[in-house]
């Protein structure tokens, strides 16, 4: 096997691969949650000053990464590579928002796990020796995303309980050679999994088994159990997601326990904020670690985290057409200290 | 600067990796064309038994891998990460095409660029050491496709000189650590660039620019002329884009020869086929590739080959939204043999 391939379907960074820096930009509604505080920008307008909603995620996308660089002092062509992925049909929110940064650009598209895929792919280029500096982004946006995926906003169309909210936000992280950590540690890489779910209003169903399928590969690859880890993290599976995840590992003989949580039922309050199942998105994960998670490494409240984004592969088209939907997760290890070190 | 990060934006693969086998599943137009001896399967059938065009692409995905599979004698769980993107929104040729090898998938999407950069990232991934096996495949559908970007088919609706004919196919190819060639030894990652085209029915001029960038950055990056290639081949400019491309790098200083084609101006015969400004889509540059380009490396009769897919990173909601349409091309070496060897 070769060196860094690690068990069935992980990769072991050597590293250092630092996450120097991140910026989370939230959306008013984001804004308004339990981790309004932990946000670097919260925008009461949900188009940002744009004339369309696809052109506000952009925006976000645009705002973060550019947050990213005036934090680290960093010019954009400081950077190597850029990957980054959306929701939107043709992934238009990254390309439009990245394209004024003129770099080198990896296109990425693993539904709302992408966030975890460039973290992942960043690091592998990084540790490879083929870069110093990556960024990786996701963005999504609430208007956008219900208008592509599910009904005119203007409808009014009452949302099923198991509905989540697609957050409206872009998470950044620049990934870097060297440094001081928090480092990203190691990746299991997501197998598509599909149950035979077709409800695009069900998405913690449709993911939970890939995200049961992916966390036990990585509690195998790295021979860790869950409690290894300070927080495991699923990204947008939501409450009813996540309920199923515990059931699906129980089975397994897995128990997860009060370190493990999930970024889609934090973003937004149940209380306050009646949002159904919770949020979602490929921003849901992004701002949720790039803002809270984060600060919680960098203040030393938490060691290590297995932030695991979950994305559903399908399209309204392949809804229309009767597909089932396949779930797809990326566990991304990220620690403040290095195993030996 | 790290080891394999070449010049401004490229990675130089230590390797060997070797491109042990590829697969072409063309459709029915495609294997009547000038290519048609060079394709592994033809489908009669536009819908390859499916009963969607979106089915349908996914069946030629399905198909191209598991003919790398069949060809190589290997079996899916020996492959360790599979690399794949199209056209369709959520790419979902890719996610329902691959879900049944039940691989560690990453979704990639850049367009027609998609199989350079596929092709590139599982190089990087084997070169880290993360990987002895890798897959990547890329697919599109002239139905699906042009339902999709432009018109409902049924409408017969004229298309300008400009327009290219979206290419049905997909090519696959394994990626292995070591072996006898030919070898990917590079590639140079584009980046985003737009000059302000709108035309959707224009692709060719809309990433003519990219293209001129990618090659200048590569000759740079290597220190190499276009002499040095046997063959430099863009991915889907056309007739229309080849001409802008000269045009582009002749204001550089530049002369594309005789040893620079378009894979879009190879696939349909202008005699016979007429579709205007040639082929497109991802699977134009990946059939081409899977199929003709890498009989004449395996042959002999070339032995350096810079590949070169462009991709147009818009959507329709994009072009109705009034932006314009930003082009990126990444450049693939591909060479029988490695230098210094």
């Amino acid at each position: 096997m070769p060196t860094n391939h690690q068990g069935a379907q992980s990769l072991r960074f050597k590293g250092p691969i630092t996450i120097t820096e991140t910026a989370a930009i939230a959306g008013p509604k984001e804004g308004q949650g339990p981790l309004k505080s932990d946000f670097d920008r919260i925008h009461d307008d949900i188009l940002a000053g744009a004339d369309s909603w696809e052109k506000a995620e952009s925006e976000y996308l645009k705002e973060a990464i550019g947050l990213v660089l005036t934090k680290t002092k960093k010019q954009a062509d400081e950077i190597d590579f850029i990957f980054a992925g959306d929701l939107l049909n043709q992934c238009t929110g990254s390309s439009y928002g990245a394209i004024s940064f003129n770099r080198p650009f990896f296109g990425i598209f693993g539904a709302c796990s992408t966030f975890g895929e460039g973290l992942g792919l960043g690091s592998a280029l990084i540790d490879g020796g083929f870069a110093t500096s990556v960024i990786a982004a996701a963005s999504s946006h609430f208007c956008s995303a219900e208008k592509q995926f599910r009904f005119p906003l203007e409808l009014g169309t009452q949302r099923p309980p198991t509905a989540s909210w697609t957050v409206t936000g872009c998470g950044a992280a620049l990934l870097s050679e060297g440094g001081n950590g928090p480092y990203v540690t190691g990746m299991t890489v997501g197998k598509m999994v599909d149950l035979g779910i077709k409800d695009a209003g069900n998405m913690g169903a449709a993911m939970a088994p890939s995200a049961a399928d992916s966390l036990m590969n990585h509690f195998n690859d790295f021979g860790r159990a869950p409690e290894y880890y300070d927080l495991i993290i699923t990204g947008d599976l939501g409450f009813v997601g996540m309920s199923l995840l515990k059931d699906l590992l129980k089975r397994e003989g897995v128990t997860l326990g009060n370190n493990y949580n999930d970024c889609g039922a934090m973003i937004f309050s149940p209380k306050t904020q009646d949002t159904h199942a919770g949020g979602s998105g490929c921003g849901c994960s992004a701002i949720t670690f790039s803002g809270h998670i984060m600060k919680r490494l960098r203040a030393g409240e938490i060691k290590k985290v297995l932030l695991c984004p979950t994305g559903a592969l399908f399209s309204p088209t392949s809804s229309q057409q009767g597909q089932s939907i396949p779930g797809i997760c990326h566990c991304v290890a990220v620690e403040t200290e290095r195993e030996g070190n």
